[in-house]
């Protein structure tokens, strides 16, 4: 990766005029190792990029391209900020040329190939690229990303369960019953992405509160199958997700029972030591809750360990579901993978009020 | 109108699925004079109405028909809560069977076709029909819709900007300088109904607020026209309409110059003078402002009237874009054609908080 | 209860300024078997309602009396819409005087004075009063209800938590684990009331989602001595309240396992058919989800019965806080000990959007 | 200034609770030429920074100190994030030991100590150094603020106007009628501060729109003698505020008559040549708006030239009212005075959606 020492990297966006691709560029044009060259839209193609997205005018004077005339493959790396199905498509003539490619889209996140096109209705385009692949949650598999060509970026909810329960699951010892395990998640209204749906209209998700999803939803195999990697166990998990009038942010109220054996830990402290070197990851003292509010903008997550009772254990967390939940994670990949500090890009503090 | 002593109105929407279309149905619903005989929408056909709006579940039973199956000839009146161009090309066949129309759209609002024309670029379809129809603001011209069969429900702009205005420029007297009047207007976002816009997405217009329409706005020749006519004078306006994120609500405040000679008058009085036999027009306490939660969900528009020094006047006026900005204004005026009490099913207290 | 038949009620209304009076009054100005007769403030003493609640101009024309002169004896019923411990001390004259006592405050909500004043802080005034009163949740108390003196009206969390559960513990036949329940609920902001405190502040909550009272929170109690007596046994249950940005809306995910040897249940027309006749509680069809605007300003509770899995079976329920979760559950009640209809003056449609 | 070259300035904050304090916060964590020193607050002495805001949680270690410890001789520069009065008891000392004094209240906005005393009711505690402070309106008076001891940094609403009609106003030629100028403005809730005020409860301004302070608000003064400075000519303004349901962000609407002489000039170019080397100035091109949520979080002002017709100019104006409103305003004028980059520290790109 020494490349990156001589120069900037070359950055390609595809699809960069939905929400994680406005919030990619948010980020990598303030980026000090990184420049961008190209981004592709297929619908805005022609138009300049801070015509759609005026909070980056003075920020980037760029265009986007047609998807066939933007030339990804002198990129060093892509990120794929589109539908699922997309990056598949590319990935093999991309890594072929030496890019890395981050997706953004589910298509590498679950590596079992049956459930992807259970979960997706669409047939996987590239299931050797797949097993290559890596889950790009880099507090979880730090040293298996190093050296990755392919990265699937996590979900916005699995973030939080999987970051949420970590703690729990790793290392040799497992403190909590895996067929009790609730994880409660409410996502600001900027998770269900820029579509045109009549649910996302302001006059329909303001001043409303609502679950959604309640018979089964995507992450939920996504989750599991990370927790089930974690813990070399079989998981049992029940999700709901709720949409919250808020644009951004993600709060996730983790129900757990502690393993009778256990009931002496201090969990506290066991979550304190699992993230204590990891910046994006704030474990708030005991006693204190987070708000998403206090992750606006930023790619900190922040946890909250509470016990309940004796058998009880409630874990919070929130985090900003387009930042730690999508582009800024994507960016913190990339600043590992290319041997960059991996906070670079990635220091802004949550706006608040 | 004595049939109405006799039995319930029959009632028929046409396109009872957009904002003013569910804002009729909550307040006829409980209107204890009226049935609701037929609603239709082509997309909706066969759906049950509280399947698509649950806040109607135990109040209504009855399925969208498809425009073609409705039959409208057998109501006593239809509201047409559609796009403009549909009421115009149903209203020649509804008045020869005796139906009388309420058009919610801008069809039956401009007098001069040629001005329709140029403002919503389809050809008028009806401009003897037109000629006989009356603007259906009440308090204005409440003696003229008494026996009339077509009437041109109020835009909501127009609706704040006319009757903030009213007392200064009819009867004999004219207060203020006609080429100095602006009106800066405000709109929850449920203004630009339910279509599928980018725009209207939660995600773009919460915790925003832009202005629109600066150039040249459909209800802009409307509130002129009608000025016109109440002072048999050119007006000269300035009309700059706004979004603000809140579901429902109108907020104007219009600004004008009084004439020398009116400096000595006592405008407050003069307000509430014109409006005090008006159940919906309620001029606030000298010192008192409106704001739109006051009104919410209600039919009332508040009003009130500033003297910021010798020269200037500013009228505030606030109101429910949905109700006295449609829905509620265009019951209004069924109300009184038919010879109900013209507050009846209108009686609603605003909610608040 | 025969004069009711002769005459409107007198009404009495203490502490009419905060959010829980405030909605009473929008109810029961328009209730047609209403007279409300006092209203008192401390602080507004002197103020006429309608300045401080401008919604009501033209509905109400009283003055905010203090609570020293509005003579509340005279009343046929007396709300109080005060913090708690103001009801208990002034209940036993009022029902000596032959007055009809609701509390919205939680002076009558719990049974065991020892639970009272463990998490209230506060002695409890009149024990007696208070082994007389009856909990105010008319679905399940109705027959209790109708002789009673005083109603410890329930409190919000309580009224969502309790119809959602009532289904699966009453009768004969408890049908989920009591050791295995978890209520994730979900208020909006005016559920802190109208106490000027920091976290209420528009910029502190608005586009903000958080956890609070994860630790203990004052319904807690509440609903597990309810759900005690429903089912006769010991509860266990987990319930952590959470803030949403909106301001009326309550919603709650009820996590619940059931017992192995009811698996084979269809626990939709268990949930239908225990509500086939209540008014205020509307179980969805199968599939569909409640949300918080489709109950805006409604006294209607939307239930909606979720089988996620063999064993796991998720309710979802929606109120709006102030009304079914207060001052219309407070109307209801008065209406049933009346020996009015109980719908009387609660007929309001939703107002969505 | 050369100190500036050799270490990173100290910087004081006194009052940095309140919602311009925690902004500078959030800007001077990551300005690189700046260490924070002191932090005054007199209500949350001894507490962390970052208990109070965990927004700022790694990013900074400092307490609130009281005002009498924390030693604020020693620091280079002084922001006054307090209410009004308090910078101007304590500006003699700062200067006298060398410190740069910055308010972010009042007491060096309005040169003229009679208004300063009529509009703010108190007396003005040196009017020697208000005499030589300079109003830091950076892009007005850049020049003058190079070498000054005390700025009074503008308020959030007269930043807009005198920044909207600048172009029009300065150098020789005054394009408009200075009798007819209207500013119709919206503030986001955080304008009202943390204060502790009914009217900012969520639960109040929430989904609602009001005009205040229509007979008189302070900034009135602040901007009309600003502008009759640039003029050098009286000035007749109108000016309504109003509070928009967002948290942060203020529009100005800004109605302006071009005299006669003046119509075929193009207004346009004039805006554009008088920002063109400003870069938190950022004139839309023509027929582009500007909206609150293009500019939330960054120190940019975005300003859109509408010619209406013949006569009527209508200039709008957007900015985050917390940062060129406030504290990044404060900071620009920092950069200014110790003679760095201006815009250092300020690079933030505004977060959208």
């Amino acid at each position: 990766m020494n490349k990156s020492l001589l120069r900037k990297i070359k950055v390609g966006i595809v699809g960069g005029t939905g929400y994680t691709g406005v919030e990619l560029l948010r980020i990598l044009v303030r980026h000090p190792l990184v420049e961008i060259s190209v981004i592709t839209s297929r619908k805005e193609s022609g138009i300049a990029v801070d015509q759609l997205y005026p909070n980056l005018r003075k920020h980037i004077n760029l265009k986007f391209s047609s998807p066939e005339d933007g030339d990804l493959t002198k990129c060093d790396v892509v990120f794929f900020a589109t539908p699922h199905g997309v990056a598949m498509s590319q990935a093999y003539n991309l890594i072929n040329h030496g890019v890395k490619v981050i997706d953004l889209a589910a298509d590498f996140r679950l590596k079992n190939v049956d459930v992807f096109e259970e979960w997706y209705k669409i047939p996987h385009a590239c299931p050797e690229i797949l097993a290559m692949s890596e889950y790009g949650l880099v507090e979880i598999n730090r040293s298996k990303l190093l050296n990755v060509n392919v990265v699937g970026n996590p979900g916005c909810y699995p973030t939080t369960v999987l970051l949420g329960l970590a703690p729990l699951l790793q290392s040799e010892q497992i403190f909590i019953d895996l067929n009790r395990i609730i994880a409660d998640c409410k996502s600001g209204i900027s998770g269900a992405g820029k579509k045109l749906e009549s649910s996302s209209l302001f006059a329909e998700s303001a001043d409303n509160f609502r679950a959604y999803g309640v018979s089964g939803h995507r992450h939920h195999p996504e989750i599991v199958s990370q927790l089930e990697i974690m813990s070399g166990k079989k998981i049992n998990l029940i999700f709901v997700p709720h949409l919250v009038p808020m644009i951004r942010g993600m709060f996730s109220t983790i129900y757990t029972k502690i393993l009778p054996k256990y009931r002496d830990i201090d969990f506290q402290k066991i979550f304190e030591d699992r993230y204590k070197d990891e910046y994006f990851v704030d474990v708030m003292p005991s006693g204190n809750f987070p708000d998403t509010r206090s992750v606006r903008g930023s790619n900190t997550i922040r946890i909250s360990v509470n016990r309940i009772n004796d058998e009880d254990l409630v874990i919070l967390v929130a985090q900003d579901n387009l930042v730690k939940g999508a582009a800024g994670q994507a960016v913190q990949n990339m600043n590992l993978i290319f041997g960059f500090s991996e906070v670079i890009g990635l220091e802004h503090v949550a706006i608040l009020p």
